[in-house]
């Protein structure tokens, strides 16, 4: 018998996730059903659209239920097994739970590839999850040509890291927004962005007439508020806007819009997309494939923010929505 | 000497298009110079997007400036001729002035092909401007697939039209949205939508909850404001919106924008794209081709609004905002 720990969603969120949203149980898991196998997890990711699955908001998947484990990306290996090709060790991501372990028939896992050189953080969170996010938000939906100006928000985040590096592999002048210093620095030092704009010190549309006056032609959007409006009105002709996330909106309880952007997108023949990475399912060899190529060229690099202990799950989300995060958040659950 | 008769913009309107915002010409036209030629306009076009050209908001072509001539679309005879390769009696279209003679070097302008059994009127409003726009924006952009529910605004009208009798073509479930029960009878029983929604006697919701249950798969959206809203709320996930006007703004003087839309677009991955029908205008030729061809072969039909008088062409624009106008707007200013 496997005794575990688990977070289960006991209230929904109102507001920012508060203290008693979720609960931290300990239990003993049933014994395993035919079919069915353990996954002792290694990695959780912790990434804002979780903010959404405690929502009853209209969402691209079921929210959580009330009760239930919460939902999350995991990585982890297989602890024992009922299920035919499926052995100890295997190694699997996908959907589970903040969990250390869980029962699954392995719906929304897959196999992950590991590539020598290429650590299990590495490949779990980058090339497993935000590379693709980022790989296909930006290059099906942005579609960059050479010199075009790409502006990326929560560019020190998981996403925005890769968001940047590949526009400056596809020849773009990129242009980042994070909060603070450090993160800017960070992205223009380490990663190679032309520029960072600090907008907790900063005003952003300032500094982007200062650095980009031919304006955007692809704004990478994953902020929303404030920050979306003024690179929005810098939009160019003929401009896009990948929209993956709105993470300033998730927490607060009514929309924002740009005022008189529909004429804008009319008058300037913008296009707008919004997608889940996993519209891209079907793909992600591709994308893993040119990521990790990138990776190994050492044209791609990428920061973990590792946190031990599924215990501070709970508190650690709350980095993500507070700018508290610097590179993809994972929670180590056991050593991997 | 020729002498002509011109409606020169002498006031931007604000709000809705006012007497003495446009005044009535007549002039002597001044000799040609070299490289020029003289335009008798038969057929003038009246488009929304007049409105937009006679304001100084954000567009996207120069305003008419203060005393010019007014902007429009124009088909015509050469008259006189110092021009090489231009001969009186060849026919022009493109854009030009609202007036019955101009003086041009051909900017703007290119040959209109004639096609036996098609007359000028329609070679020249359908197929010549409104149906490449419905074109384009229809099969590049809303890119329907055979069973996809499509809406289409200001269904009646030169562009609505040809939208709804394409996506019929296309396999799609047609529903229109027009004002007034003639209109609507015209394209149900005439033009063979499946559907269609009087947007001055009917819920524009409701009969979209009961016409459309599954929801709307492409929006070819035209006219902003309450309708667009009450479409965009039961847009499907992966829905697509070509953003071809937002005739119900032009005259406004504030924007209006769909609360929330912002994360419904994340949320439903929808695409949003703004055109211009000049966008496409390499690929005219294509459009025209396959145009005509569904029209002699029966399956496109098409309603011209004729208006007789250049002198009336400043009232009968105000019809385009009022939905006055039944099939695409001209002013016959010679005769053809």
């Amino acid at each position: 018998m496997i005794e575990r720990h688990v977070w289960r969603l006991v209230k929904r969120p109102v507001g920012d996730i508060a203290d008693g949203d979720l609960e931290y149980c300990t239990e003993t898991l049933r014994p395993l059903a035919d079919g069915e196998f353990v996954l002792r997890v290694t990695y959780l990711s912790l990434d804002p659209t979780n903010r959404i699955w405690m929502s009853d908001q209209e969402q691209y998947m079921p929210p959580v239920e009330i009760g239930a484990g919460m939902r999350g990306g995991v990585c982890g290996r297989v602890a024992e097994s009922r299920k035919a090709g499926v052995n100890p060790g295997d190694l699997f991501a996908g959907l589970g739970e903040w969990a250390d372990h869980f029962i699954t028939d392995g719906t929304g896992l897959s196999r992950l590839p590991e590539i020598p050189g290429i650590p299990l953080a590495v490949m779990f969170g980058t090339l497993g999850l935000v590379g693709p996010t980022a790989y296909f938000g930006l290059l099906d939906i942005g579609k960059p040509q050479p010199g075009e100006t790409l502006v990326v928000s929560a560019a020190a985040g998981g996403v925005g890291q890769v968001v940047g590096q590949i526009g400056k592999i596809k020849g773009c002048k990129v242009i980042g927004i994070a909060g603070g210093k450090a993160k800017c620095d960070y992205v223009v030092n380490e990663l190679g962005f032309d520029a960072c704009i600090d907008y907790k010190s900063q005003d952003v549309g300032a500094e982007l007439d200062r650095l980009a006056p031919e304006g955007v032609d692809i704004n990478f959007e994953q902020v929303g508020g404030d920050i979306m409006v003024a690179v929005l009105k810098r939009m160019r002709l003929f401009g896009r806007v990948p929209l993956c996330g709105l993470i300033s909106s998730y927490n607060a309880t009514d929309g924002q819009e740009p005022p008189g952007f529909w004429t804008m997108m009319l008058m300037r023949r913008l296009t707008v997309r919004g997608f889940i990475v996993t519209d891209f399912m079907d793909r992600f060899a591709e994308g893993g494939m040119a990521l990790a190529g990138w990776m190994l060229e050492g044209k791609l690099k990428t920061r973990q923010d590792i946190r031990p202990g599924l215990e501070n799950a709970a508190t650690v989300v709350k980095d993500l929505y507070s700018g508290g995060n610097f590179g993809k958040l994972l929670v180590e659950v056991t050593p991997p």
